[in-house]
């Protein structure tokens, strides 16, 4: 730290980004990656863009934003993209929270929430998850906060139902951000709320089901009012944040839309193989509607798989915190990334 | 704006970008693009790393920062990349920046400098530039604040000397930001002052003489304190906010830099021309360092011209702002851009 370090800011502890060693090759599934490469199309209309990067990108990302409005069925003025949805996300607790509108997660849940908060100086409170790691949604009713729920949730992989949320958003006079980072593996998106409730922001990303993390291409979807909101904010830090190759990469996935969703099935039918598999060596594996799943084992304890499995050159996302101690993330990759796995934690618990 | 807007932000003036039109192709002098397409080692790197998007950009940059580490003679805990240099920008005023330690920077300068203040409530003044628009750098001596200038500035062209800048640095305990966004058509880089004081930050940018304004990538060069300090912001921000193309692009830019100091030498010989040549049909040009030039007619005033020129298909930026209204900042294009440019602005004045 310099002796010139704002204060506000000497305190702050940075979010840890899951780990990308460069070491060696490993068999990754520890930042729920897709296993599969982006969309042709994508790739295509990326080669076209890098040849005229001399041009700006188009601050309101009108092609990207017109191809969004015709798929989500949604107005211009409803959608914001931004570099990542880490982006839309700090945007909303900018916009949403401050002193007199604290912020509210639960305790178990994407581990940037608190870090952004900290980051704005915001007050922000966790609400426990039950002891089955659900989310009880009575305990976020009616308590004119402003929530942010990941739906699925992560770690957990445990999806809410679109009338659970839409009983939370009805609830509050607040903002209720709902992030579906991981909603195309099999949860309900709540997208189709946002033209009944000016209370409700969604946020969804290109890194998952997309396949293109690499590309930092994320959004947010609301009413009108919302959206203008971030869009002060975006217009006030930096216009143009969404470069046009990522832009360009966005129009040719939503575009080829039928290749998202044959991946997403795939990725569905892994996550049973995987599942079962983890059953039978006798783990516990909670119920996902993401592209991971969170699971411990009878036999060995969460970190010494993590560190053993690390060894062997796969690659899981162990978290420290106490409740979790027990668990590892796993992303669902490959049939064949998730047969080695499999293969791997026989040896460590046969 | 909703009833939800945080308070902090609701008085917000955001920045204005350059017109992007879409209505019809323009002669584009209005945002001080590059006139040449990307380095094709640059093209060649991004289509390389456009197939494999699945994965997360490395948030260390890891390639990027060695490339630039040999190519600018620093160790790589002295830079940081960012989504364009606003972002690097936005950092600094965040990082560096509080209550008790106001921004400096001149009254005429890059219109961002002050959004970036007004964004993250920190008190700003503007020190008033010379009668002949230049810096007078006694006024920046010793004022022990948080310093932020241009150089060359903007929309001025006008360069302060190496030297000059040194006299800044060394006579403050405060950090000194300089923004050579436009260095490498004329000016002198302090970058290797970076060694000798640990209150200099340097940023820079790959938008304009790297011909890679669509793909937002910036970065700042300090001591590795400095440098620290901004890793925090971004760390607690988005980690991933370079994408892997972008930085791949950096890569292949830098590793290309013939390609760049070519095309900086044809830009500047245009300038060289475009001067001439609105010398001779009376306007008073500012001496430029950069790769656009302003200046003002005495036979036509600076909103005039610049409405009649879009009438003609030909963009150049005009400012609002008392002391700039006679003005226009003119990007130096191609020679064929610059001579249909000076044809239509004998029909306005001949």
């Amino acid at each position: 730290m310099s002796k010139y370090f704002s204060n506000k800011y000497q305190s702050l502890v940075p979010y840890t980004p899951g780990e990308q060693p460069k070491d060696q090759k490993y068999n990754k599934l520890n930042t729920n990656e897709s296993p599969f490469t982006p969309s042709p199309k994508a790739i295509e209309y990326m080669n076209e863009a890098a040849k005229n990067l001399q041009l700006y990108s188009d601050p309101d990302c009108t092609r990207l934003v017109n191809t969004a409005c015709e798929y989500f069925g949604i107005e211009k003025d409803e959608i914001l993209f931004t570099n990542g949805s880490d982006e839309i996300l700090n945007f909303a607790f900018m916009a949403f929270c401050d002193k007199d509108h604290p912020a509210v997660f639960p305790d178990i849940t994407y581990g940037f929430y608190p870090v952004f908060a900290e980051m704005n100086g915001i007050p922000y409170e966790e609400i426990p998850l039950e002891d089955d790691f659900s989310i009880d949604i009575e305990k976020y009713k009616g308590i004119n906060k402003t929530i942010f729920i990941a739906n699925p949730n992560a770690p957990t992989g445990i999806a809410l139902s679109k009338g659970q949320i839409e009983e939370i958003v009805k609830s509050n006079d607040s903002v209720i951000v709902i992030d579906e980072a991981y909603v195309d593996f099999g949860a309900e998106s709540v997208v189709e709320l946002t033209k009944k409730y000016d209370n409700l922001l969604v946020t969804q990303t290109f890194s998952k089901s997309r396949s293109l993390a690499g590309a930092r291409l994320g959004f947010g979807i609301g009413c009108k009012a919302l959206i203008q909101d971030l869009n002060t904010i975006k217009y006030s830090t930096n216009p143009y944040n969404v470069n046009t190759v990522s832009m360009m990469a966005g129009v040719g996935a939503l575009e080829d839309d039928k290749y998202m969703k044959e991946n997403c099935k795939t990725v569905m039918a892994n996550r049973v193989y995987t599942v079962m598999e983890l059953e039978r060596l006798g783990f516990e594996v909670l119920p996902s509607s993401s592209n991971f799943v969170f699971a411990k084992s009878n036999k060995i304890g969460g970190k010494e798989l993590y560190l053993n499995l690390k060894e062997k050159g796969i690659l899981i996302r162990h978290f420290e915190k106490d409740r979790l101690f027990d668990y590892n993330r796993i992303t669902i990759g490959s049939l064949d990334q998730m047969k080695a796995l499999i293969k791997a934690i026989e040896e460590e618990v046969l």
